[in-house]
């Protein structure tokens, strides 16, 4: 169920010690990530966070500073001595505005390794593995070019399913074991909720959530943050109307639950009745002091918005009750009739794949943010690619 | 239908303003390629041909001779002025006889590339999908041989289908935009005629038709002019035997579309009753000024030939006219009757897959060229993509 | 049927001719190998045997000694001319304790690269075509990543059987004649008994059996007998007990054809009733000299081995005898009593994927090597992949 994804605020506490001038030198990435790796030192090597502490040891002190990767090093001081990483991707609770600015900012940096050069090398000689236990192109390609983009290589397989569970009965468990011992990071996409944090503590290696199930999808999350802050600049006292499926969209939850980490935030809940936001998002944006609303006039709505997030009506939710369906699915459109009052600053955001809740003549408008926010999902999966391989 | 994948000539007249002495150098692709990735740009840029003029900007006056993919340079003078690019690879429409010339001389180059080296770079740091809607090992084997072979890198997915259309109704314009974020040049098979063209028109990075259903498959019609280019040493002149289903052969059908652009062809059809060519290839050649005519004498034939080529009858197009087809795929065969008579220049060509319409005692004569057929195809794919990613 | 795998020994004789002294410098390769890829010789080079002689020419004398691959070449004296190069990987019978150790060495020297680099590049510019007829993830990925740990690139197809022969009737051999065309070597997953040497006869590039039917897995008995050497450090004198289903398990009855080779063996059968060990191996081994015995005390077994090789009880083989299954399963389990009395230098192996016939609790147990088993798969294939490209 959806409504498991996203435990109590309270439970987060305390799982992200995180602290922004940790770094791991690329110098010291072969010591540290390829020890891991060893067979021998499996049972041995477990990790209790998704957040680790790194012993002094695996940041020797001959590293200068130029031999690290180049990123702008002002917001993160080297002279604070480091002392956690980014372990794994698991799920949106993970992040707190530091991560996420930390992230972003990488995220930016890859915009310009795409853009200015034919591909950059920095995950040479790396090898990243995606296990997907249902098939999920889009994310897969993304994850995949977001690897190739950074010289690193792929291991597919989409099939994965078959290769463990089903017929022979192997667990996700042994499974990871062995294709841990095959690359160096895992892109998992799994049908069962919290099968990625199953495999992230078994895995010596890093571990990104794809999906899992009705569970998490944080690399999406991430992506739809990102891509707020990179079209209206900033996060602090948006105005985000979300339209459509938010029963069941895992998209809006999540946005919902991260943006709600920022200042001054105001959210339009437009939905059909029958698939309406739950309280348990509710009650935490209140909990948070989160200003909600909910309305039934996508106009005024958009009139008043930084940022339309259309979801899609998934039909699969209603079963048989097709009536119910094609009622919720018409209800809500973004066409001309919302171009024309949104503001010109404004974006109109969408997750994919649409089918027609954004009308086609709506695409060649400047604000149709949908395919860059598609593009932005590989920024994200670059800088969480670096993050987890080479450190901050 | 197949008919239908051949316009009246009349129609392709003025598509293809296309200019020998065009090129744009190595030096300038980052700029010209990426900008058009980038998705700010999109709703602006549209192509409106698959032959697109390019700006002189973009073919900046600094870059040296010496910086450009070396290239015999005899026959594309570079004193005039660049004005026209190859695109896209849509049709077999596309081409007339310099366009193939020049093709043809770049894939000869690529002979080169894979024979004496370990591998080229010249694709380095490109990244080729290959979104095929339906499965097509041998083609889609073919496309990522030829990208790495290159130094380029792929993004596979043979489950293009389900990715978007099927369970959630994403158009494939939809898909594409997506696919061009994570991409430098889209590889498409498809089980929809036209949809290659769609596919082209929407996208702003190059995409290659890898058949599209009952309509085109330009790589291969491309792949066996060369062969005949090769093995005999000329087009003008020839002499080609067709054999087989030719009603329903969308290769011996576009074989024949292409071949009429030379001087002096001489084409013979031999092929059961219920798969004869159909008239509008005859009424074109016709048109064309090749003399063509129907035999059923496959000796005869083979014996003024200096290409057979021969096609599997289709079985999936008889239903369940079982009788019918076993007559027609036992009628003519290609075995060792066929090479006594066969002159010794000539070749026998087949599109392969084969079942037993040449016997496999053939195989070992000199004159049975479908393996190497098979093997140019990589060549013209391998030109293709430097074509189409770098200029001539 | 299994009991058709290994052929009587008699009939090995002859077969392999290996001398150790053989080898084929890396500077010549490209003169060898890609000379073999040219179409225009294809009728002309058939390989009579898996190992086959090198005409002195490819052997160029100006390659000096530090040009070839850094190998420990003490066990290899160079003064003697070499003579023969491991050309395909079909069967277990190919090698004899000469070969085996000679693989085992550079699947040492793997392990360093592997652990020591971000990557080889000994392989780069080489393309492995990875042909699979039915799916097998796990060994899929070890070959992918094998071949990628060392700079080669990868052509992947999971559905070769869709590809040539259901639907359109392509031959085998035809295939493996067009692919060879897009690759360098060819690793071949098919559903037929025989089906490696047939494509190996065929090809005129390298091929490797990943498992032909109810054949041969040469790659996993290679694994499985480096395994015993690197965890124990000895192959003679070696107590083995192999536990489950020995009668229609491939691994164990390889297992027991290549490690009667070296001295002083001893071999523990522990099977169920319904699958225990087939007469051919019994006979095999005593004409080999190799003690033997039948126990059903796993717990007495244990305490006398270096090595336990557990194996899974197939469900497939028992069809609708499913009582029978679950008697076999339940019979002999390694758990926690049997690390008791295992010695403390000996190991648990077992081929992956295991069910519950290891306890999960053993896992964390030194003693337990069954995911170290599947890693060093990697070091075998990136050695097979290099000695067949590159040659010793």
């Amino acid at each position: 169920m959806a409504s498991s994804t996203l435990t109590a605020p309270v439970m987060q506490k305390g799982i992200h010690g995180w602290n922004p001038c940790a770094r791991i030198s690329s110098n010291a990435r072969v010591n540290s990530h390829r020890t891991l790796n060893c067979p021998l030192s499996m049972s041995t090597v477990r990790k209790p966070h998704f957040f680790r502490a790194h012993p002094a040891s695996i940041n020797p002190p001959h590293v200068s500073a130029s031999q690290r990767y180049s990123l702008d090093t002002k917001k993160f001081p080297v002279s604070c001595a480091g002392k956690f990483q980014l372990d794994d991707v698991i799920e949106s609770q993970q992040f707190d505005t530091d991560i996420l600015n930390g992230i972003f900012e990488v995220a930016f940096e890859m915009e310009k390794i795409e853009k200015n050069s034919p591909g950059s090398n920095i995950l040479k000689g790396y090898l990243m593995a995606t296990l997907f236990y249902e098939p999920s192109t889009r994310t897969r390609l993304s994850f995949e070019s977001a690897m190739k983009r950074l010289g690193g290589e792929v291991l597919t397989t989409e099939n994965a399913r078959e290769f463990s569970s089903a017929a022979k009965g192997e667990t996700l468990e042994d499974t990871i074991r062995t294709v841990e011992g095959y690359s160096d990071i895992i892109i998992l996409r799994h049908f069962e909720g919290g099968a990625a944090k199953r495999a992230a503590s078994t895995a010596t290696i890093p571990v990104i959530n794809a999906g899992d199930g009705p569970g998490q999808h944080p690399t999406q999350a991430l992506l739809d943050v990102y891509t707020i802050k990179r079209e209206i600049g900033r996060l602090d006292g948006i105005s985000l109307g979300l339209v459509g499926d938010l029963a069941n969209g895992r998209t809006v939850r999540s946005l919902a639950y991260l943006i709600a980490k920022y200042k001054k935030v105001k959210i339009y809940f437009v939905a059909p009745d029958v698939v309406k936001m739950k309280d348990d998002i509710k009650d935490y944006l209140t909990s948070m002091g989160v200003e909600w609303e909910e309305s039934s006039d996508l106009l005024e709505v958009a009139s008043k918005c930084d940022v339309v997030y259309q979801t899609r009506i998934q039909k699969e939710r209603f079963g048989e009750r097709i009536a119910l369906y094609e009622a919720a699915r018409g209800k809500y459109i973004v066409d001309k009739k919302v171009l024309d009052v949104l503001p010109k600053h404004a974006v109109i955001m969408h997750p994919l794949p649409r089918l027609d809740e954004i009308t086609v003549d709506v695409d060649s408008d400047p604000r149709a943010a949908y395919f860059r926010q598609a593009k932005n999902g590989l920024y994200i999966r670059m800088a969480l690619l670096k993050l987890l391989l080479l450190g901050w």
